[in-house]
């Protein structure tokens, strides 16, 4: 996408499921990806959004789940996408500082398009992640501003920038640059193709376990020096899923336990200070907020066939870090700290 | 507290256990209580601060937990309590649309008394809890600004008022005035006494279920007429939960998951639109942010003489109910909606 | 049901909503009960077999869900319905130390059978929940055999006796004599009417607790004296949530998480010692273990439909239990231990 | 162990902590292992007991915790740890459909040791995790008996079988012979060494999947012919880890929620099928049955500290599955079903 070279371009492979047209969340059809980018000096942020569908997502909720692989995070929303099993609203990705800031601007968003919210409606539960992008990034200083959601919500396209775009800005991967990345699967279902698609904001591992397609060549990458400036692994990693399968809720965090499978291939070994979730949802079961029946339909996966979704999962979600770690560029940040990045060191892939 | 006239002062008792001096959360030594009020004609709201001792809590964690009773709710800060098991800032409640500005709020409280968050420290999670009072309170206005969640916590003392009060300001329960309610329980532990208290922000329940100490009093309240201005419930209950005996982070889970009790006995059937959250902690065990031991000794309970524990949280979430609904006062809001209030119906506790 | 006298005999009611014509898990069409009672000297134990339908349950699975109210128990079965959703053999309820041979037992009646487990078709979960009877049986005597299962799933039909009958045959329940009770309520959804039902294995509890529609009688009950015989609380509960409504996995874990109001009202304040779990399933959702296609359609609830369902799960298990313990008869056990019963305090029930 | 070439003899090395001396889990002072092996004809199949100390376990039981990666499974046993943090008995490691048998068997051997079970000690709660071995086994032939769990008991030391011994006779892994493995690595905190160790009983994967030091090797295998008669992946694999690093239970958990990233590398994405269940406890925090105190001091890892249990855990994880893979040798089982061993395809490992 955007023209960028990704890590197919360098000739990586990750397992053997063909991929979408684009390679990326937004092969499922109707969701869309946006950035609002804060990059200059030591201010290095910003807001990417996710939109799992383009309507009213109050008024025609998808199904959704969501699964913590490790805790040491902010994000906001989980606990009504484990009760109710839905998102109603665009998923919005940040620092970790900012989450207040979004969460307020999406409460805004959603109060601009719903005027029942709050007076007969109740309330909306917004879905904010975040990384920590505190090295790169004057993170104290706050520059996630309420407008920046709303640009980022404003700007999803199909098409969109991996690397150091949107909340991917500053963020950090295996001591390299960090940030944005995505792939899609497909798989045949009842002789029909379906996609799924992972986008991740990735910000975790310590340089010597980076692993490529099974080849630890952390170790072999010199700026183990830079690295070493940055005295504890602190990072994280949030998976956004996407399906037009028709999943149900229980099969849906099933797929969101699989994402760990992706991470652990490219060398994590899901250290202490991971804040890592997964949320995913599907497009094919939708939820009205106005729904008058009592009884309505869905569909759901027969378990025993749900196996090519689980490979989707795992390998989309390591080809989305690998492609947010290679298109990222080297970024100096807050006080001079930097980081390389990963195309530095291309010659180690092949 | 206060001088308010509470539920014992209508000769309702609950439960057997003997109530620490104040009969609040507040006798949980180190525990203080503090809000900020924003009351007046469609405005009908606030924050309630809950700090768990009055130090440092981000260099002087303690050790926590928390149960999701209905996630139908907003409640930030839960991932981190249940992977790392601490809380490591004040404990803000708030009406739920203001969960975001409340959240920033908390970062920037934490950011001006920690130099080194967000450059060397890492992050901050702040945990927020709410309710929506959108019945009486013109939630779409967003009215609670940062300085209100500063004040809250720059207020928070030993005594403090119960019902429509801070974060209870605009809140209903069983079709009447709800707020701000708190209770507190005894017991010895080798031969030691010990406390544990509750506070509840209640804004849950139908007026024909309220029961107060096993009478189901409330279709015999005369305001089924007001409630029904209600289409729907859209309740929640918030309870925090504070003690000094040493719990571990296991042990503290139990006792939330014994809330549920208090709230069922007066009535509740746990609603789908509840967004029901409990969090306990104990001032017994402290991590320090700065430890530099990798192993270091933490007190627990001996499993098997928990029961009186169980007890403190069943009756002391019950009796915090029955505060808040005893000293909360009549209350005209939003668009003319209004709240009669418990104490009208005094009689009828008798 | 069998011309016992049951608590609404006594003019006691559980809440407003209707009953099914037999007030009983029975109600749910296709769902049968049946029990192997061992009941004589010091041998007081049994098992008791629910059966979700009468017809080859591996072949047709139900949806299900199951919530550990408290996990001091030995429950076998329930990581798989967590994940897959579905039970697929009759459930088994006895005492606690013979949940290996019911386990066992079961097993030989999934493989006579379905020739096919095993060989192509994998594996079978059964589902064997316990209390613990050992206050009135020789629980070390082991005397639970293969055949009291088979006997049980062979007994299995509309009627059942409530109280002292199979698995419910030594349990105590609030120091007097429990055992198995059961209820159902009625409720309209989409305009046709829906069933619930409750079955549970009642053996928690202390006698100061006991709570009967509001009114706390067991300081009353004179028994106490014998109730302090047993030194500890150690007991369980047990419940089975049957419906004929068409909850997915979610929506059914969701009807469990209920259960626990039901129990409170009772008197309950969920003690160290009890191992309590509630199982949910559901007739109208059922998954083919033959199944060919990887898509189909079930129905699920509009959640914001769901509150009679919750009320149906609160009134029931709460009933079910007190028709346990007005069913049951005194008994005397192993060591001469005996359990006075409710029924010859009746008195106090008006 | 026992002279068996185990994967490091092939110049494999996984991840850079030490080995233990023997680079098993009984390098963890105190515990055992030991096997009872059916293994003739069709009948394959057997029993291994983890002894996590020699004494008696149910007196001083040690602090545990566990966690579900994937719920196809019938494991019994685990909702008791996750309440009370504790094991109390032998873990026994056997076929699935013989978990009741092993789960009555270690009640035996329970009641034996403890004439107060059942009297005035409440119960007793067996661990018991399997996996299929339906394809060489004559699973439904119900071989194993109560003896062969009381002889995998007796016969635990530290010195023990891997591949197809005991539990893991019968197994398959990545359509090869699998079984039971185990390594262990070591690590300081505050200057002193401790250990950490797995035991794995393997049993799942698909043989194009297989990955060995980040080497997908699987497709060049040329029993894919062999691996085609099983059609569905069916496996499974239980990991057992014990330290004597003084870990919590929610840490233990946290150790528990890492063998995922091991089980990952050796290329699995967690399939439907498996039924994956991790257990862990630490020998250094011991509960006493017959505690009197009901405040007790207990030690716990500062989690800032935690990652080197967390590499150890993913690492042994994966080396014990190696291990398990390395050790077996080919076998032909029921209805001449057959897998080859890994060990014929050692070149592949260079």
């Amino acid at each position: 996408m955007n023209n960028q070279k990704r890590i197919r371009d360098y000739g990586v492979r990750i397992g053997t499921l063909p991929t979408g047209p684009l390679n990326a969340i937004t092969d499922v059809a109707g969701v869309l990806v946006g950035h609002a980018t804060i990059s200059e000096g030591a201010v290095r942020t910003g807001v990417t959004a996710v939109l799992p569908h383009s309507g009213n997502l109050f008024r025609d909720k998808l199904m959704a789940a969501c699964h913590v692989i490790n805790g040491f995070g902010k994000t906001a929303g989980t606990i009504q996408i484990e009760e109710l099993g839905t998102i109603e609203t665009p998923l919005i990705l940040t620092n970790t500082l900012s989450v207040g800031i979004a969460f307020d601007a999406v409460v805004q968003h959603m109060l601009a398009a719903n005027a029942d919210i709050g007076i007969t409606a109740g309330t909306v539960s917004p879905l904010i992640a975040e990384c920590n992008d505190g090295f790169l990034n004057d993170i104290r200083g706050g520059h996630v501003q309420h407008r920046h959601v709303h640009e980022a919500i404003a700007a999803a396209s199909e098409q969109f920038t991996e690397g150091a775009a949107g909340a991917g800005t500053g963020m950090s991967c295996y001591g390299l640059k960090g940030g944005i990345g995505s792939a899609s699967r497909q798989f045949p279902l009842d002789g029909k193709l379906y996609t799924l698609g992972a986008l991740v904001l990735a910000n975790f591992g310590l340089i010597e376990d980076l692993t490529i397609a099974g080849r630890n060549i952390g170790p072999a990458i010199q700026t183990i020096e830079a690295a070493k400036t940055r005295q504890k692994e602190q990072g994280s990693i949030i998976v956004i899923l996407a399906t037009d399968a028709p999943a149900n809720e229980r099969q849906l965090k099933r797929l969101c336990r699989r994402a760990v499978a992706g991470i652990a291939r490219t060398g994590s070994f899901i250290a202490n200070g991971s804040g890592d979730v997964v949320i995913a949802f599907t497009t094919a079961n939708r939820i009205s907020h106005d729904e008058k029946r009592a009884i309505v339909p869905q569909a759901m996966l027969t378990d025993s066939q749900i196996n090519p979704l689980f490979r989707a999962v795992v390998d989309s979600s390591e080809e989305a870090i690998l492609n947010a770690l290679i298109t990222a560029e080297a970024m100096t940040g807050r006080d001079g700290n930097e980081r390389r990045c990963l195309a530095e060191y291309q010659h180690l892939l092949y």
